[in-house]
């Protein structure tokens, strides 16, 4: 099938770009390294929700996945990926049981910065009969869950070290809001006081004798500066295999360009009403590409501009050579951010050049719970 | 089953506040027409998408149903729904197939706003042995799709009436941008500005000879005023039966209130880390609730504010007494906008007081074909 004949709205991967994506973050946390190990990586999987491309990741050389919620742990380990990382609190009784019951089929790890939390999850594990991996979250920049860094997560790694069907993992270290500052000084300064508090609290607790061996964090917008940090052990980036219009407009440190990653992830959508000149309206809105971090970025149509959407309708302005837009035309629309761009849709529709190669379920699409 | 027990995050429908909602509007409607006949209830679909809901309206005397998308028109007639409106343009040669198909097991309208899909919509009825009922689309506020009020409305109509394979119905004129305006006044000058644009624009087309019997459109917002201006024949209120934080924030005449619908639409969700006394973060982030019109509201929670969301964690701000709330505690959050949230979850869990009543699938999420 020709793309062209691909109705619309429709989500679409570019494959050439999207395999570059996935070959080009190990090329570059391994140059990053240098002598060192590099970090290992456990993308995250609330990026794509889909087991085909957690495969295609571990192809790439994934140790495994990381995700939020308990329903993408679940389609992750039912599409055949053994080693999953919720990288989240997990407090409702019966997800806890779920959790500890799923960990008969995979390795599964969960985050706590609550005592009665890991009280319930070893609980849960003992009628379970089954262990899990845990890790302390420590709120290193993004005020969110996790304990701060420094002696507060003592207690809690004892606490996990001492259950009988719990495994301490180490620390969920994750800097969110330090992934889009839009320069490479920015992002490297934020990372290395980021590292600062979570390089404290190891020591911390490793002084207390417990070992704590795996820090896990890092995303798509500070891979380079976490892995030189020296600090990491996981990389848990997501969005470097789509990209998106936020991490587009970040800046990286050579010559100012982009992050080294290139658009994979589009939403397909055509002209359904062409009245003004200056104007075409598309049948994608905020129901088909989410708007939350902007507004999405029309490809190869110089002059186009996204004004805004509504539920059904996305405006463009149009200026130049862009007027020549029919009723009927279709186009690409950068999502600004593509996590919850994905959410919205049932199917990846997989593009190599102009042609459809594979058709892919969003397997965990409202895996909310 | 108890409120409690309900998982989060969940997507709760209030049944007591619903079905007052559900009564309130023709109510309202017939009491506002006095002396004339009321202007037919056709609600929206795009809120609920939900046959189960359609034909609860259809109980309080709604004449059929609109949508915004061929997938959600599909949906609704498999449903049971017998009267089935697009109020949009379909120009893709495969929906508008569909569309004519769709014509044999009910009624369908659909809007247009150009001249070469009147034909195309002709061909494919047709080739079907079907009728579609076709609307002229006249853009009375909000430059979107339709054309402007005035002559350009004639040849459509004219081109409609003299197709042997669609009936010309009239005009469909939803002023979208007025629904929201703040005070009554605004409203009711909104209105009746696009009220006479809608008029003098049937009125040129029953100059030229032909009968434009249909004005349909409306909103929540509007109903009253649109009633009043004694023009539209059928209002297409869709968000009145759950209200919504915007919706809510908006100014009803009386006494200067709100509109006279309750919040009967939720997300129910669960505090899941509480490490900071002046801060809870919730299980529910935009992939659970739409922020593109704005935050969530807690509810019963006096000095909570949701501050922001990201994926799958909500902020919430706790001033006063809202900082007992505990790990684990359920509280219900108003979305700021019911449509878009409605589509982030596969069901709803209807409850009457604290008690599960029913479970209803959101039958068309997703239909954004």
């Amino acid at each position: 099938m020709h793309l062209s004949e691909v109705d619309t709205p429709a989500l679409l991967i570019d494959l050439d770009a999207f395999e570059r994506n996935l070959a080009r973050l190990p090329t570059i946390v391994a140059e990053k390294a240098g002598n060192r190990p590099p970090p290992r990586l456990r993308p995250h999987a609330k990026t794509h929700k889909s087991p085909i491309i957690a495969h295609l990741q571990a192809a790439h050389g994934a140790i495994g996945q990381c995700c939020q919620k308990v329903g993408e742990a679940e389609v992750l380990v039912a599409g055949g990926i053994r080693d999953v990382l919720v990288t989240n609190q997990v407090v409702a009784p019966s997800k806890i049981a779920r959790l500890a019951a799923l960990a008969r089929f995979a390795r599964i790890g969960v985050c706590v910065d609550d005592l009665t939390n890991v009280a319930a999850l070893d609980a849960a594990c003992a009628r379970a009969g089954t262990r899990l991996d845990v890790y302390v979250e420590v709120a290193v920049g993004l005020a969110r869950c996790g304990v701060a860094p420094g002696p507060d997560a003592v207690p809690l790694a004892r606490a996990i070290d001492a259950s009988a069907h719990l495994r301490f993992m180490g620390l969920q270290a994750y800097h969110g809001t330090a992934q889009h500052l839009r320069t490479p000084d920015e992002r490297r300064d934020a990372i290395a006081k980021a590292a600062e508090g979570a390089r404290a609290t190891r020591a911390l607790i490793e002084a207390a004798g417990v070992a704590c061996a795996t820090i896990t964090g890092g995303g798509t917008g500070c891979h380079d500066h976490e892995t030189v940090a020296d600090l990491w052990t996981e990389l848990q980036c997501g969005s470097y295999i789509f990209m998106d219009g936020s991490y587009g407009a970040i800046r990286d440190g050579v010559g100012g360009a982009g992050l080294p990653f290139e658009h994979a992830l589009f939403v397909w959508t055509q002209v359904m009403s062409r009245v003004a000149p200056e104007r075409a309206i598309l049948d994608a809105g905020h129901k088909a590409v989410a708007i939350e971090s902007g507004m999405p970025t029309p490809v190869d149509l110089p002059g186009a501009t996204c004004l805004r959407c509504a539920d059904e309708h996305g405006w463009l302005a149009l200026e130049g050579e862009s007027r020549r837009l029919k009723l009927g035309d279709k186009l690409r629309l950068i999502p600004a951010h593509c996590d919850p761009t994905v959410n919205l849709h049932d199917w990846y529709v997989a593009v190599r050049g102009d042609l459809v190669e594979a058709v892919w379920p969003v397997a965990a699409r409202g895996a909310v719970f």
